[in-house]
Formats: C-alpha cells, sequence, structure tokens
C-alpha cells in the first residue's frame, strides 16, 4: 500500500477521496439518498475549504490556459458545465467563485431565463445549440435545456408526451456535441428545502438582496417533491459516460464550491491539454525582432 | 482647505491625483508627448501598485453589482470599453487582472480578430453591433471598430476615401449607443517599441508562451510610425465627451493595470448606480417563506 493518491486531483490532504467519483450518478441512483447537508471525501471545515478553494485556482488557471492555448493551433477540445439547482442552492456563488477564478477570456458564461416568445417558437434547443462553447472554451450554463424536463413538466407547460420526446432529444444533442469535441459535465446543486428557506428568508432581510428575489421563486419551492421528482428523471434518462451528471450537495455554500472546482480540474485533467508547438521557427523570429531594435523611428 | 480630496475615486494615499483626469485626452493632444514609461497621477512602486490593485477589487465589484441589480429593475445604464494597443502592450494583462475583477455575469467581453469572410461582405460596423453589452453589463471590447482605421489604414486594405468616411460613421454610431444608454470609455495602451520588442523577446524565450507570439505581429511592428499616426488621426477624429479617450502609459505593466481600473471605477461612479427597490413587500414575502416552512414533505 502506498500513501500516494491515484489520481493526480486528490493529491492534497483537503480530499480524502475524490469528488469527481463520489458525486457522480451511477447505476440505481436516487436523489433521495443523498444529504444536501453531507460533505463527501473531505472532514475539512469551512476555513480549510476556502484555503483549498484559492490553493487550486492556480491548477485550475493553469488547465484552462492550455485548453484555450492548444484550441489556438487547432485542437477541438472544450469543456461545456451545466448548472442545475432549485433557486438560492448557490448556482452564482459558485459561478462568482469557482469560475471567477478563469481567464475572463476562457470562460463563456450563458445564463438562460425563462424563453422569450422567439424562443418559444422554435424547438426547444434552438436557443442552446448558438451558446455551445467554441473550442479552447469552458461553456458554462446557468439553466440550460434541463428546464425544458424541469420547470416545464412540473408547471405542465408541454404536454408528458412532449417531456417524453425532449429527453431523446437531449440525448441526442449531448452525443452529437460530444462527438465534436464537446466534453459535457451535467450539475445538480442539491440544497434542502429547509435551507432554501434561510437563504431566501436572509435576502428579504437584506435590502441590497431584494433585487435577487423574486415572488415567483416561492411558487417553485411549493412544488419541491415534484421537482425532487423531476430531477431523478432528468438525471436518470439523461446520464451518459460522455455526459455524466454530478449532484453536488450544497447545504454548505463551501463545499459546493470546492467539490464543483475539482469536479471541473479532474474533467479537465482528462482531457489533458497540452502547451502547443510552435509554427514558427523562434530562433529565426528572435533575430527578427532584434534586428528591428535597431531601427530608427521618429520620436 | 480640507485633506478629503474632491472625488472620491481619488480617496486613497496610492493615488496623489485622478489618472481618469490625467490620462483624458483634451483639446491638442498629441501621442508624441506621450511617455509609454511615465506613471502619471502617482509615484508609488510596482509592490504599492499590486496593492492598490487587490485593494480596489471591492470597489469595483460593488458598483459593477449595482449597475447589474438596476438594470434587473429596469436600468438601462451599461459601460462600453474599448481596449486598443499595438501587440504586447498587456491587453491581456488588462483582461485578466482588472476585468477578471468583475463577477462573470457583469462582464461581457468580446475579442475582434482580424474579420471573416461573411463579416467583410458587410459593413464594418455589421459585426460590433451586436456585441454592444445589454442594460446592467460592463462591455470589454478587446479590438474593435477602430482596427477599421488603424491597420486597414496602415495597410492600404480600404482607399483613403473609404477610412475617412469610417471616422465619421463611428462617431454617428458611437453618439446612437450613447444615446441608448451606453457609457463609452476607449483606452488606448501605449508601450514603447523597445518595451514591446523585450516583451515579444521574453514570449520567444519561453515555450510556454510560443502560442501567443505570431510573426505577423513583427510585420505589425515594423510600420510602428505609420501606426502611431493612425492612432494620433483616430484619437483626435473620435473623441467626444460621451465616448472619451484616454491614453494610458504601458511600459509598466502594473500601471496599467491600476489606471484602467481607476478609470472604470471613476466612469462606474459618473453613472452611480443604486440598488434598486423592491417591487414587492418584503414582509409578506417573510410570512410566506415562513409558512412553507410548515409544509411536510416526503423525505
Amino acid at each position: 500500500m502506498t500513501e500516494q493518491p491515484e489520481h493526480p486531483s486528490t493529491a492534497t490532504p483537503f480530499w480524502r477521496a475524490d469528488p469527481s467519483a463520489l458525486l457522480r450518478v451511477g447505476d440505481g441512483f436516487s436523489l433521495r439518498d443523498v444529504d444536501p447537508g453531507s460533505a463527501p471525501g473531505t472532514h475539512a471545515d469551512k476555513a480549510a475549504g476556502l484555503a483549498e478553494l484559492a490553493r487550486s485556482a492556480q491548477e485550475l488557471r493553469e488547465l484552462q490556459e492550455k485548453l484555450f492555448a492548444q484550441s489556438r493551433l487547432g485542437a477541438m477540445d472544450r469543456l461545456l458545465v451545466v448548472l442545475q439547482a432549485m433557486d438560492a442552492a448557490g448556482k452564482g456563488g459558485v459561478v462568482n467563485h469557482v469560475f471567477a477564478q478563469l481567464e475572463p477570456y476562457g470562460l463563456a458564461l450563458a445564463a438562460f431565463k425563462a424563453p422569450s416568445e422567439a424562443e418559444r417558437a422554435h424547438d426547444f434547443l434552438w436557443r442552446i445549440e448558438p451558446r455551445v462553447p467554441g473550442p479552447g472554451l469552458i461553456g458554462l450554463f446557468d439553466r440550460s435545456h434541463y428546464e425544458d424536463v424541469l420547470i416545464q413538466r412540473v408547471r405542465g407547460f408541454a404536454p408528458p408526451e412532449e417531456i417524453a420526446r425532449r429527453y431523446g432529444a437531449i440525448n441526442d444533442f449531448e452525443r452529437r456535441i460530444a462527438d465534436a469535441g464537446v466534453r459535457i459535465v451535467k450539475i445538480m446543486l442539491h440544497v434542502s428545502p429547509e435551507e432554501q428557506a434561510t437563504r431566501l428568508i436572509s435576502r428579504l432581510d437584506d435590502p441590497d438582496k431584494h433585487w435577487k428575489y423574486n415572488p415567483g421563486d416561492l411558487d417553485e419551492r411549493l412544488l419541491w417533491p415534484e421537482y425532487m421528482e423531476a430531477f431523478q428523471i432528468a438525471i436518470e434518462r439523461t446520464r451518459a459516460a460522455h455526459a455524466p451528471w454530478f449532484v453536488v450537495p450544497a447545504n454548505r455554500k463551501w463545499y459546493a464550491r470546492v467539490a464543483v472546482q475539482r469536479i471541473v480540474i479532474s474533467e479537465l485533467q482528462r482531457i489533458d491539454p497540452q502547451w502547443p508547438d510552435a509554427d514558427f521557427d523562434p530562433a529565426v523570429e528572435r533575430a527578427r525582432v532584434e534586428a528591428s531594435l535597431g531601427l530608427h523611428w521618429p520620436g
């Protein structure tokens, strides 16, 4: 036996087991069995979590920069992260504390709201397709095409046979973009209804946060069991080796953030991007630059 | 006399004078008189500059969050920052060290490359218009429609009468979007040719940076005087009260970054965004959330 963990992404005392393995949805998954207050893979506390989040920023950035760099010379790899959750589960915090660590050039963020009239006049994937990230980018969907099988199912905005059709359409779509070089990671941030209530009340108690509160959010909250059922079905029907689901316990914000950070790092490590070779002769170019220093331009 | 500076943006010992005033292009401007190695407004050194950059991040973020928040309730204000420079002048560093401080939700980054065949088949503003930021956003153009009067003039890609037409077209365009609520700030990062050479050589000496080097960049470098003339003319003809130009000395990277950060903060302070009032009754909503805690959902 060795002290060295098998996977480089867990080579830190913070993680006792790789969260990207622990949180990945497998056979026989039941959302009901996931404790939103748990912290799989670590025994650390909030202070250690925040330190880990800061510590791993450099690792994340270097992988992203390599991914971006290799695309400039033709590599097609890119990553798409889909974030889904009930309101106040912490999507915004994950964006602002994990994805904000990336260089702005490498991040393509798409926040999907309720569809517009023009969007509703098309198939549900019409507005999604143009937002698929290009080579070298990390795409982030804050809500996504999964809204079309979550709120649309729970609210009955589409009939059951249309919802059923959509699971297949999503699978076809994700298979197709995976074939084009898009690595897909789908993440549900999972809070308890009690924790959601605490967060909604804290928004209501702070006038500077009122803009984040929408009375309609509470109407969705009252349909909690229906939403959990819709998540369970959507996850079951759309998980795939090329497009896995991860359910991240999110009652502790620090845990959700370090877990998502580690999942993204692990997926980038699987892509294993490399600094591209130069398509020019560095010695020749160096001589050209040096020669140009002899030029005398008007001051 | 008082110790309090007049403008809140200079309420720091780092700045002895407001760089957003010092670097703003005024009457009789001559690019030739700007020393790329200077640091107007401060006597501080690099260490103090990096500390200032970190210290002011919170101020920048809070202004941005307010700008974003007020747009959710209908305010139309947004900011567009246009970045132009010779290669290796530090645009990337400004993006990664200043604009990376913003929440990803609030930043709309558009990097304009050489126009595609489809883009060349349209007027030069055709590809620019869709990238104008929406309400609440900070738009950042890394290169822009100014390429169409810089490289296109220097290289003769368009005839002189077409270049002449474009200054007027740019002024009309910027006036129109300003009228729609877009505050426009145009920034030239100004390096010396000697500093550029040093940076190009340092890229060539580091294989991990080779992807950032393009042999074509050196061809542009050899036209330095022509580029400076093109910048001088473009700045003269397109500066306006609603769309000012700033020329930022950029031989010292830390200076360029804190100066751009302070210019952006100053412009956001002029917009003076406010937390929006709630369009619901917080007490009523709080009672609704609390009532929902009594519900018993299946575990």
